[in-house]
């Protein structure tokens, strides 16, 4: 929360602007005390006062409100420390909302529960190649998932504040479309509103839908440990590539949110030919198809999760062949990463999805690429390190992008106390 | 100007930050009226408060201000236009502040100054390869183009409010060193301050330091003719190639500075060695170098504006060797383009340097690899176009960067009026 208290006894000063009314203001300040709590809790009411500059009476006031929205709660009777009598300690309540997840990968599908404080409370996963299915059979199958996870939420008392679906394709935000998903196939599919024909159970809203790259980026800045301050690319590997630029705390989705389409980086111009239509895009030569048959990885189904951990088995007692692919993959994600450093100038690559477990064997050869291929090298060092939500970022930045709506308004025109 | 207006008699208004104090409030009202004269002059005093919603009286003020300051002329009696009585028109003075730009290239220098209209009022170009060449050869001669232009401004009567310095390599802006030029051959060069101690006349503060195809691009944005409000990328291309990546108006340089090196994108792995150490960078493909070499031109000095002339002059009669090479360059430099419309979303890509003049013979092998290599080519229209500033883009913006700063505070602490 970057801004700064509007306690309403100042709301008349000059050096800030101003909320046009009292509801405006305590909804802002209300953000600004579950933010408090969140980032230092548990503590106390006038620790929170002291914090948020706000006076005590005010906190008072939204920290009921929050307790009553079931945001809040108190945590029991603090000792004594020195002066003053003891006090109740309030901490953020995981349970008091949560989001589903939804990720349509090429590979596979996966749901998911996530609590207010970023928890995964239930997972389910599906692998399975989808290239050659229906959109409807797809989604009719996805949208099973999304009922068992909002079934599951309820089961788990967690209020779902909302939906987000993360798809590996262009996706038209305004229109809530799915322009393109060329490993799928796909071309302009209305994903959320097909989804919620085939629901059985009652679904949220809202639900949103994006791209996995800008969600998994978005799932590493506010669920991955990094500050809101921070800029960096998330790298996101499947059978496709795609890439989430973060600059300063926000994500730059370009002109019309159609950026971060790292995998159709041409790194081999005469190389083998890509869903796109176009030759030698990365993702033809970095991304799970390519590692797999480089492997020699034919034992297991070529899909999801249970495609990558019989090769991480051999990469783990040393598979030379498997070793030998992963490291091709990593210096051809190397020329791509040499590009966003050379194009965008960041200073930290996260790689996420399927690039996240292979990241040991990855590093090096990446790290060498980027060293060559990148001009400014010797001046400005390049953090390289794997997601800290695994493969999961995707499914967890669309889970909590209504918890963070929800954090920035919890006391809206949409929360449960009037 | 995108700020509203902050008449003084509403300066207690609580719905927008105010300034601190009657100065700042003076300041940015100048800046306001100025900007006004500036985008819709020539127009009455009484039509520029009814633009910028200050008082009449106000505006009279500044006016009288930006007057004697010599920013702003009276153009004549109006005629009478129905009713009130005929007043004078305001128009912005272009000959009231000036500014000197220089760039210094592989293949030679440009010095110009620029007026506050943004017209070029004197231009000076100096051809030569500069590879080789100690940095101490080149800022001599470098500084000599720079008292000329000083010298040339006082003869027109043009106060020069500043000197912008363009230059083809990784600059650090905070400690305005040069880090890395890689096709000079230059590290760690501190040109502002060697310019200034080999200069003969006194030259005015401020000095800035920035890359060429930064200042390119903010050239083409404040003097080529695009909104503010614009997103674009400009590449520039001369034996090296860049990039500035204007988004809503802003230019991007990324986190240290060090972003738009189109030039070191690899479009072919394994080609060409490049000047910055790695194999197959861009601007092996579609620089100058390259151009002039597969066009056979060898009967002309390889370097600067004299080389473009015997090229231009073969494929404006339809050579077609000449005309084979720049297709070729198209073709790379489509590969280019289309990494940063994947990764950006940008949808104007202005081509400027030697770009510029080879436009109408790159604009169709450029599109054609574009519409391949891009992703959301079908959703999202690519309008490619050469540089209305045509080679001297860079030079442009270079003079012109001092005139934003006087133009954002035309009666700040530096202006001549008390």
């Amino acid at each position: 929360m970057s801004t700064g208290p509007i306690p309403p006894s100042a709301s008349r000063s000059l050096d800030r602007p101003r909320p046009t009314d009292q509801s405006d203001v305590r909804r802002h300040n209300a953000a600004l005390v579950l933010d408090c709590v969140d980032a230092a809790g548990p503590l106390s009411r006038a620790r929170v006062a002291a914090h948020t500059g706000l006076t005590r009476a005010t906190v008072g006031t939204i920290v009921d409100e929050l307790i009553a929205a079931g945001l809040v709660s108190e945590k029991g009777t603090r000792a004594p420390s020195g002066v003053g009598r003891p006090g109740t300690d309030l901490a953020l309540r995981p349970e008091g909302a949560g989001g589903v997840g939804l990720e349509i990968n090429v590979d596979g599908y996966v749901a998911s529960v996530v609590d207010l404080a970023g928890t995964v409370r239930h997972r389910a996963a599906r692998s399975g190649d989808l290239r050659g299915r229906t959109a409807t059979a797809v989604l009719r199958t996805a949208a099973r998932l999304v009922d068992d996870a909002v079934a599951a939420a309820y089961d788990l008392g967690i209020p779902v504040r909302g939906i987000g679906v993360a798809v590996p394709g262009l996706v038209d935000l305004g229109e809530q479309v799915l322009r393109l998903a060329p490993n799928l196939g796909w071309t302009d599919v209305r994903v959320v509103e097909r989804l919620r024909s085939y629901a059985v159970t009652t679904w949220p809203s809202p639900m949103v839908l994006d791209n996995e790259a800008n969600l998994a980026a978005l799932g590493e800045l506010w669920v991955g440990g990094h500050g809101s301050a921070d800029s960096f690319v998330l790298v996101n590997g499947d059978v496709g590539v795609g890439a989430g630029v973060v600059l300063d705390g926000r994500l730059h989705r370009g002109t019309r949110g159609f950026g971060g389409e790292l995998g159709h980086l041409t790194v081999a111009p005469d190389g083998p030919e890509c869903r796109c239509g176009a030759r030698g895009c990365l993702e033809q030569v970095a991304g799970l198809d390519f590692i797999l048959r480089q492997a020699g990885v034919r034992d297991a189904p070529r899909t999801g999760e249970d495609a990558v951990a019989p090769l991480l088995a051999r990469l783990a007692r040393g598979d030379e062949r498997a070793v030998a692919a992963v490291r091709q993959a990593g210096e051809s994600l190397g020329v791509g990463v040499a590009a966003l450093v050379n194009l965008f100038d960041v200073e930290t690559v996260v790689l996420g999805g399927i690039f996240a477990p292979l990241f040991p064997w990855l590093d090096e050869p990446l790290r060498a690429v980027v060293r060559r291929r990148v001009l400014s090298a010797a001046w400005a060092p390049l953090t390289v390190r794997p997601s800290a939500l695994g493969r999961d970022a995707a499914v967890i930045g669309a889970a909590y992008a209504p918890l963070r709506d929800l954090l920035a308004d919890p006391l809206g025109a949409d929360a449960s106390v009037a």
